[in-house]
């Protein structure tokens, strides 16, 4: 951490920096500039924010953090991407890209069987679908619950995909995670600290999305959250964020997927579905993600978008799905990567 | 909800799109215009966000929404500004402006004891201190918990002022009802529907913080999720969104507070400690926030700032807080409220 | 335009927006709405924002655009893209993508010639760098000048490369015309009028940046500007919009290439050195701009970084510009491109 | 500026930086850190942002600024804030809030003429008008220029209101010197580089809006643009910036004024109008721009804002300005000063 000091700031100020860094067991170094005065006192920043309260002190300009607030997320920790086993023949972070397909909400038997067995004959390895549905609104549908869990297990029987649906909140999580093979945390459950710690003491791989308005090193202080549980398998999730753009439902910011693979061994995919809000942009910004390295992709398909329950503007029919995978094909060669 | 179909659509594509609307239950009004139909489908939207489904068909260019999504909240619905009584002397939305003051985090007996008397002695009407903390990094102190929840009781038998305190998540709501006498959605739980509508089956007033990337529809939305499960009692507060700007911790938005008073019933407070991060702007926004028509405020006052477990930044110490309550009176007068 | 009455409007307030809407030439639609009236006044709005004075009268609620404000921009006045022909060899928007690679800067004669053979021999069709440069610091380096326009035109002697580099104001616009091939128009001018105008009266192809905060709508409109002065040249550049997120110095929006591709006829290129001003994201984010449909890309290679008057962090080294060309010939291959 | 080494970087690569840190004019001083080195380069880094070239360097992990890139601009430089004479009686910077008031654009001789009468009766002391306008649609109305000129000194003779216009290019810089007592930078042109050098040269007031993706720092950088041409008159003004909230046409980012104020000696004044775009919301954050230190204010007012060329929304009648003037007299006098 580096104090820079005010212009002109009293002896008396300076040192009283000076041995309050002390008492919170740093060593300081003083650098005297032309102007100012700087301070560095570099250790473990970690667990003690309580350095920051140096900013409050007299004659302090600004207090700059220099080392990364994460631990265990962080690529320094482990310099090959973490592989995430979903099922035999289902991994996260290897060479191949994985595509996790299927409706918004689970809305019937019939609906999901359809989807899971279309969506498998394009090529996805993994079937997602929601069954407790966070929606903005109180009076909108919000999910079919335990008989949705229920449906979405008999869709894996069915066709062999393992499935991802989302929890949201401690209570359910449980149950979810007996149905599930992989749980999800929303944008908007992305800092409900007491839900990210439940799933930390599951055993199951999380797929944890950005928050709208979350910063890179915020997503992964949410993962480091899992991870500081135990739970080793998180698989973190782009799927944009709010900007003042509004011909897109949010913007999907892709060049958070070579930032993350700098940061962290945590693999990371994209939601192009929620990320732009419009089914016409959902293949060129899949193509787009698994160019910038993504390690998989989340696509919203409904086998009738103009009846879906929820998010029907932004679904592909499972022809247009069946295309994009065809072609999703070739940049994952370009990328060096199988599909 | 106002349909706008592209340039040189095919009849039968329109026809579709009429015979959608009349099956939803609308009766659509087609309007033919130089270059393109517009079809109005007028009826109450609300819960019938199905309608958007209509942006998936063929040859429609966009839909606009209406009306408003949220009905209890607004301030159709009730003309007066809702008082919210949280003591026999404290009224929220009256002609009073309540502060609510206290540290961010409840650390210790004497120093929630020592907070609690100092802002009670500059005229503050509620005492604010976090015993559950939502904390970004699982690093950082957590909070006291029901220990702390009890120091704030305490803290009100001395000094009479009600409490105002977080809550993080369903299962300690009703443990935090019990000694809190509002209770606290903090920005990162905005949307936490689960947690909204635990709060809503509670008899306590609620006090819910406007999320970083919250639309204030989306905002009104999140206090809907509270009023339709019973709970009438929401005060809002406003505490600064997330913009690029970074010499400020958040924006503090404070044109909610006009736009929301035209939208809602509900009384608004603002909070510029967190809105800004920084105490040498807590003063003048707090001012600011009294002249936009702020019913309220909250305001972050540790008795030894340098030495905060939270948010040391932004606190005041007693002595400032105190030459604030005074130059604030004169804004309330100037805003025909009483402090 | 629609105009959405407030419920329980008098019918007289009413009247006098139906009476200013024929006022103004257009043909009112009454729709009768169980709780508040709206009103459907269709016609070509573009020119007439006049209509949005509505908006000030008694009992409107709201005014919601239909109309695009853009004509000569829009896909609908051009349905295939156009193609812009900047020398004998590249022509821009056709199946070939175009790489226009070189230094921020222009610093000298042995820079600027190293820079452009080295592009060259990677495989890029036009050489840019910068003569006048927008400064953010009126302290920082401002460009060589038309010192600098005439060591581009010496490069593009000795390479055959045809030269893009920008135009900061309209005094100095047709100067650089006499050396330039494409007239770059930068971020920070993106609503100079005056200078769009200008470009706009030029007969040499515009390459036009989007501005920090702008919407694809006024993106379009600044098109506008220069297509209605008679210049049909443009080539739209998507460089980074400015949001909350820090880890890059803007957040590439590549997204818009897909929105834009359905909006406008315009070929639109990306630029991921400003989009991301980190050298390590630069080839990923150009792999994914290809990915999502670009016609081009923009890329800084500066044969020594470290020594860069401007911009060096986000500057590639030739040799890594040599091994991104090669892999984006793939991606290009993918999207059924050339390169 | 403050150099943080990777972890494990190898000594040569840190040995290099030092190394180029010496040939740039600074002396280095290593701190070794437990896991990495950190090097602190001490002096006036201004006008020498090629300091940041270091970030290219092997073994960088990132550079960090310490010292505020503007001077002139700088509160240290002068810690009483700067009053600038615009006239015998009216003066910014001083006790006295300044009220600038009057139409968007000058659109006949009764217009400007019946607005200056109205405004001045209400007590403004400054006369705001565009003769030039800056619209984002080239097909809306571009102001009547030079006519415009003509009829706001007309006014200014009639009522002896100081004028205030805008300046849209360098070429019409003088012209409008001529006629106007305060040159207006628009929010678009605020980093037109061009402009900002020609109004420093001239010796006129200049009014300086805030850009829309502007930060604060920024917004000083290009006041000092004009500073450091020789004109010390620059009034900063805040108008709004963008964001995702669209209740507002801007966010009105009052906070900025507390910020400026301890960053610079400029006066700052603020924009309402713009900063809602909405005419129910502007009287009370023009309040709480006061409240928050705010030495002025713009505000749009028309005679009939139904009717406006432009702006109309958000202009108040002259009725509703008299009684917003008489209110803002309370709260001048809460802030301690005059109007």
């Amino acid at each position: 951490m580096i104090i820079v000091m005010k212009a002109g700031t009293a002896t008396a100020d300076r040192d009283a920096v000076l041995k309050q860094i002390e008492e919170l067991g740093y060593k300081p170094h003083l650098i005297h500039g032309t102007t100012r005065d700087v301070i560095g006192a570099i250790g473990d920043e970690r667990g003690k924010l309580i350095l920051h309260s140096i900013e409050a002190m007299h004659g302090v300009e600004s207090v700059l953090p220099i080392l990364k607030p994460y631990k265990l997320a962080s690529r320094e920790v482990n310099r090959e991407t973490t592989r995430i086993r979903v099922s035999d023949t289902v991994v996260i972070g290897g060479d191949e890209i994985i595509v996790m397909a299927g409706p918004c909400s689970v809305e019937s038997e019939a609906q999901i069987m359809e989807s899971a067995i279309a969506v498998k004959a394009a090529g996805a390895q993994v079937l997602r679908g929601g069954a407790f549905k966070p929606r903005t609104s109180p009076y909108s549908f919000q999910g079919m619950e335990e008989e949705g869990l229920k449906l979405l297990a008999r869709a894996r029987d069915l066709t062999g995909l393992p499935v991802v649906t989302e929890v949201i909140n401690p209570e359910t999580a449980e149950l979810v995670a007996e149905y599930a093979d992989i749980l999800q945390i929303g944008a908007r459950n992305s800092q409900n600290f007491a839900l990210l710690k439940k799933v930390g003491q599951l055993k199951r791989p999380v797929l944890l999305k950005r928050g709208m308005a979350m910063t890179i090193q915020e997503f992964l202080m949410s993962a480091e959250y899992i991870l500081s549980e135990g739970n080793q398998q998180v698989i973190l999730c782009e799927r944009g964020i709010r900007t003042f753009e509004t011909a897109t439902r949010n913007t999907l910011d892709l060049s958070a997927i070579p930032v993350l693979r700098g940061m962290t061994h945590l693999p990371v995919i994209a939601d192009p579905s929620h990320g732009t809000g419009n089914h016409h942009y959902v293949a060129p910004m899949a193509y787009a993600a698994v160019a910038a390295g993504a390690d998989g992709l989340m696509i919203e398909v409904h086998p009738d978008p103009e009846h879906a329950s929820s998010d029907g503007p932004q679904s592909l029919k499972p022809s247009s799905f069946t295309a994009l995978m065809a072609k999703l094909r070739l940049f994952a060669e370009a990328a060096d990567r199988r599909l």
